[in-house]
């Protein structure tokens, strides 16, 4: 569920006056994404996604977030492309919320992944890499390793209901990821999407009918930190079977091509293994947050946390890089 | 929330097969409706939607919605028209489920409804009972007059904790208004909407600026039934404002444009009332049983009943038709 806020029509004829976007033509609610509200826009100047910020959003990073995807749709990268209003300004306001409208990208996410989309995939990350390099934003990650411990204190009064001792363990697991974690200045920095799950992927398949990425979207938690942090995202969100097995066949091809573009440091390889946990930590932490304050008759649907730590216990089990791929 | 099925990238480019459509160039959940999984689907030979029917929709009845909805729009009326397969059969089966892909109407649905709105709605009303005519398919109103008591004694259990007296000035309401209702005989029957909301009609702007009705969508609750009631839908539907108040300006707009098309008869004028008070206590009482049955936790979103509790109180102090507007 993606609609939080209501547009009215006159509302957005008179929002739409503000571009050179010629007359609305359609307008529907996309039922995609959980943080902001999505509409499909149709205007006689083509197809577009309208985002309304919701609360989740602090308004005062947008600038960041937009300009961060026009910097890379300039670069070529697939993401979608701010459109500017006739003052030249991208971040507006509508239904009292802060609101954009960007490129629409043509594509379909994979609900199954197949190992055939990790090679574009790894491609895709490398160059979006490369393409921030010389971007000049920069956004702390308000969800990487500082953030960790607050989460779990958060969790601390219900996390065991989800499953009895899951709070010991976390605490376990977190004291050992934060004492292995790289320094800053260890690795490699720039932007990185933070994100990277296959629903933010769009693909099509290419003359040979084999996929190709067509779009990246939402960005909303780019940030800057390891380069290689992203790439633990992926080998979470892509990686793993239904069954709950790592498939090292699929991380593999996606660090191929990945290094292809921008091959990773000794170090990178080194610290993937400890990256991959903390990334399992992040999606576990702020799903269990989720899953203990979310009303239960909220419009989202509550992910399981669980599946996290699985993916967690697995990466802590990892003895060495080549073991997941590197 | 309308996306209660997914579909595989592969289940889809499989299903595609069977149509003469075109590759796949976009799939995104519609966040629309809530009966059914609804996509936005574009391939190359335009765009469309695909909606994959759930459990509360009985698969039996598909063919009549199907073919009303193609009878329709071959007389011109602007609804989504069902594709074909190669093999002849706009109904068939995906991920499980029964399928079908219509074509997409342009438009915007009026968040906010405005007097302008009732004019084209009750000319694109009559036209769509006057185009009925000669289909030959025929469909009993689950919903209609002999549903509600039923209805109304599912929600015994819990319908007074929504408000106390309630059941008690539900049961009074209703038979009342089942006395009051015209014979079966009694009034012109066609094939109706019976779901008239503004958000499945879909307007754009015509040359002047006026809104015109591009698209009327979702037949789902489509039947046989008294013509008449599809304007007691609309009446309710359409013609009270956020306070309440029953807006008679709106009325007779959308009487005067339907009755340039297909005029009323006496009968029917006088039934109006009671039928409008059968509207209302039929989206009460589904309204009432969702909330009563519902999961807490589920993702549709309950709609308040008591809405519809006053908008019932209004038309049961109806003394003539002239006072809604007829």
């Amino acid at each position: 569920m993606a609609v939080y806020t209501e547009v009215t029509d006159e509302a957005l004829r008179a929002f739409l006056t503000d571009y050179e976007l010629g007359g609305l033509i359609a307008f529907r609610g996309i039922a995609e994404g959980v943080e902001n509200s999505n509409y499909a826009l149709r205007t006689e100047s083509g197809d577009f996604v309208l985002t309304l910020y919701e609360r989740r959003v602090d308004p005062a990073e947008l600038p960041y977030f937009l300009g961060l995807m026009e910097h890379l749709a300039r670069a070529g990268l697939a993401c979608p492309t701010p459109v500017r209003g006739r003052d030249g300004e991208a971040l507006r306001e509508l239904a009292g919320r802060p609101a954009a409208i960007c490129t629409f990208l043509e594509g379909v996410w994979p609900r199954r992944v197949r190992p055939e989309h990790l090679a574009p995939l790894g491609d895709a990350l490398a160059r979006l890499h490369a393409a921030s390099g010389d971007f000049a934003g920069r956004r702390p990650n308000a969800l990487g390793p500082a953030g960790w411990a607050p989460l779990l204190e958060a969790c601390r009064g219900r996390g065991d209901e989800v499953q009895p001792g899951l709070m010991a363990e976390l605490e376990a697991q977190l004291a050992d990821i934060l004492a292995g974690w790289p320094a800053a200045d260890a690795l490699p920095v720039g932007q990185i999407h933070a994100d990277m799950f296959p629903d933010n992927v769009f693909f099509l398949p290419d003359a040979e009918g084999r996929p190709r990425v067509s779009g990246i979207i939402d960005f909303y938690f780019a940030c800057t930190d390891l380069l290689a942090y992203d790439i633990a995202v992926c080998l979470n969100a892509w990686c793993f079977e239904a069954d709950g097995a790592f498939n090292l066949t699929k991380a593999r091809a996606m660090l191929a091509t990945y290094q292809a573009v921008r091959p990773l440091s000794a170090a990178e390889c080194a610290a993937l293994p400890v990256l991959c946990r903390g990334a399992a930590i992040r999606f576990l932490l702020t799903r269990l947050y989720d899953w203990t304050h979310t009303p239960a008759d909220a419009l989202v649907t509550r992910k399981d946390p669980l599946e996290y730590l699985r993916k967690l216990r697995f990466f802590a089990r990892v003895e060495s890089p080549g073991a997941i791929g590197a």
